[in-house]
C-alpha cells in the first residue's frame, strides 16, 4: 500500500493491519475536527457519553445486525482460560508461518467490537420515555472488517463523531435538516466541496434484506462526499427502527431517532487532499464553524 | 454485580460485559485526570501519538506476550469472508441460548488488541537510534481478560494514559524517580493515601518464566496503590528489554527504558471513594499538580 510521504512527514503512520497511528499536526488537526463537530453536539445540549468498546451481542442481534453485516463485524475473542487449553496454546506454534495466531479452544464469544458510535446509545437509552427530545454525543473507535483498505479513507478501525437526537419525527427531521444546512454552510465557509449523495448500507445478499429494500425505497441516509468517492459524514433518518426495537419512547410511543456522523480519519483525508499538507493552508475549522452556525 | 447507585448518579454505567461507560461528572472526571497526567507529559515535552486498537500479532510475538499472558489476551476476530462460510453463519443460529455467537470460520487472526498503552510506541521506534533521550505519550484503551470483573477497578476494556522515556540507563532512571517523585507530592497535596507497593506481572506459569524470575529478583515495577489493593498507576524499569527486542538504539547501543503508567478508571474509583461521590468535594487536581511539580 503507497502512503503519501507528505503525509507520513505530518503525523500519519500506516500499519499494515489497516489502521493509522497518528501524531504531530494530524492529531491536532483530528482535535480541531473533534472539537468542531463537538460544537455542533453543543448547539443542542447533546449530552456526551463515553461508550466502552464492546457491544453485548444480544444487543445487538436485537436489530438483526450479524445477519445483515455478518462480513463487517469483529468480535473481542480470548482462549477458554481452562489451565489445559492455555498450556496447549503455549506449548504449540502461538503464531504460524503466514502471521495468523494458531488459538487453541476460545472462550465464549459475548460481544462485537461496536461497529458505528451510536448503537451503544440506543442500548443505553432502552426501556425509556421522555416528554422531550433527547440529544446525545459521542466519539468511538469503530470496526469495520473491509476486503482492503487504505490509508485514512477504509480502515479496520477508525474514528467517528456522532451526534444523535431521539424525539418525534418533526423533532428527528428538524434536527438533520438543521445540522445539514450548519454542516453545508460551513463547507461552504471553509471552500471544502461535497455533494450530499443518496446511499445505503453494505448489507450482505441485499435482494433478501427488507431494510435494504426499504433503505432503496425511502432514503434515509444522506452523506457528504467528496470527490464523488469518500463519504466523510452523513445525515441518518432511522425513523422508529430503535425506538421500536428498544422501547424507547416519546410521549409513550414509539420515538424517532436520527443522527449525522463524522468520519474523523475521512476528513483528514479531505481537508489533507484538498487544502494540503502545510497546516498553515488548512482552514479555521471552529471559527468557520461558529461563524456559519446561522443561515 | 452491585453498583454504588451514587456512582450512577454521576455518570457510571455497569456494563454486563464488564466494562463500564461514563458521562456526566465522572466523564469529566476522567478528562481532568488525563489532562493532569498530561502536564507531566507536556514537562518531559514528550511527543504524543494516537495508536490504533490493534497491534499485529507477530510483533507483540516478538516480546514472547502469548506464551506469557495467554490468559489475558483479546484477540479481534472476523469471519472468514467467503459467501459460503457467511451464509452458513447467517443461515444458522447466530446466537446461541447462552448469549455465545454462534461463529462459522474466522479468517487469520493476525492482531490482537492492545493490552497495555504503550507497546505500540516500541514498535513504532523500532530500529531507530537516537543520540538523546526521547519521550513520548499515549492514551489507549487496553484489554485484558480477567476471570471476574468489578466497576472502574477490573474491567475487560480500560483506559490507560503512559509517559515513556527511551534512552541511557541514567536518563531513564532519572525520568522515573523525577516522575514518582512528583506524583507523591501531588497525592500528598490532595490527601489522597496511596502506598508504593514493589509488584509482578501476571504470567502465565510464573515458575516457568525467567522473566518473572527476574521481576522478582530485581525489582522493576512500583505500584501506587490505593487502599493496599487497587493500582491506580505504576512506574516501571524495562531495562533493555524493549530496545533489545526492538534494535531501538541510544547512541547506537540498545536503549533502556521505562513507562509512568495511570489506570484512568481506577484513578476515578479511588477519588471517588476517598473523596465522595459530590464533584464539589473533588480535588482541584491540575491546580494541585502544577503546584507539585518543584519539590
Amino acid at each position: 500500500m503507497h502512503v503519501d510521504p507528505a503525509l507520513e512527514a505530518i503525523g500519519l503512520t500506516w500499519l499494515r493491519t489497516g489502521q493509522s497511528a497518528l501524531s504531530g499536526p494530524l492529531l491536532d488537526l483530528a482535535e480541531r475536527l473533534d472539537r468542531s463537530f463537538l460544537q455542533i453536539a453543543e448547539a443542542f445540549q447533546a449530552k456526551e457519553h463515553r461508550f466502552p468498546p464492546m457491544i453485548e451481542a444480544a444487543e445487538l442481534h436485537r436489530l438483526d445486525y450479524f445477519r445483515s453485516f455478518p462480513q463487517l463485524a469483529t468480535f473481542p475473542v480470548s482462549l477458554d482460560d481452562a489451565e489445559e487449553n492455555l498450556r496447549r496454546f503455549v506449548e504449540g506454534d502461538v503464531l504460524r508461518p503466514d502471521g495468523g495466531l494458531a488459538l487453541t479452544a476460545s472462550a465464549t464469544i459475548d460481544a462485537v467490537l461496536t461497529p458505528a458510535a451510536c448503537y451503544p446509545i440506543y442500548i443505553h437509552a432502552q426501556a425509556t420515555n421522555s416528554d422531550r427530545a433527547r440529544y446525545f454525543t459521542v466519539r468511538a473507535t469503530c470496526y469495520r472488517r473491509e476486503d482492503h483498505f487504505e490509508p485514512l479513507v477504509r480502515q479496520r478501525a477508525f474514528t467517528m463523531r456522532e451526534i444523535v437526537c431521539i424525539g418525534t419525527a418533526d423533532e428527528v427531521r428538524q434536527f438533520l435538516a438543521q445540522t445539514r444546512a450548519w454542516v453545508a454552510r460551513w463547507q461552504e465557509a471553509i471552500g471544502l466541496p461535497i455533494a450530499w449523495l443518496t446511499a445505503t448500507d453494505p448489507f450482505f445478499m441485499p435482494s433478501r434484506s427488507s431494510k435494504h429494500l426499504m433503505q432503496r425505497l425511502l432514503p434515509t441516509k444522506v452523506e457528504m462526499t467528496y470527490e464523488g468517492r469518500v463519504a466523510i459524514g452523513s445525515v441518518n433518518l432511522h425513523q422508529d427502527h430503535f425506538g421500536a426495537t428498544f422501547v424507547i419512547e416519546r410521549d409513550g410511543r414509539p420515538a424517532q431517532s436520527g443522527c449525522v456522523a463524522f468520519g474523523i480519519e475521512r476528513w483528514i483525508h479531505a481537508i489533507t487532499k484538498h487544502f494540503g499538507k502545510d497546516p498553515d493552508r488548512w482552514p479555521r475549522l471552529e471559527e468557520a464553524l461558529a461563524a456559519s452556525r446561522d443561515g
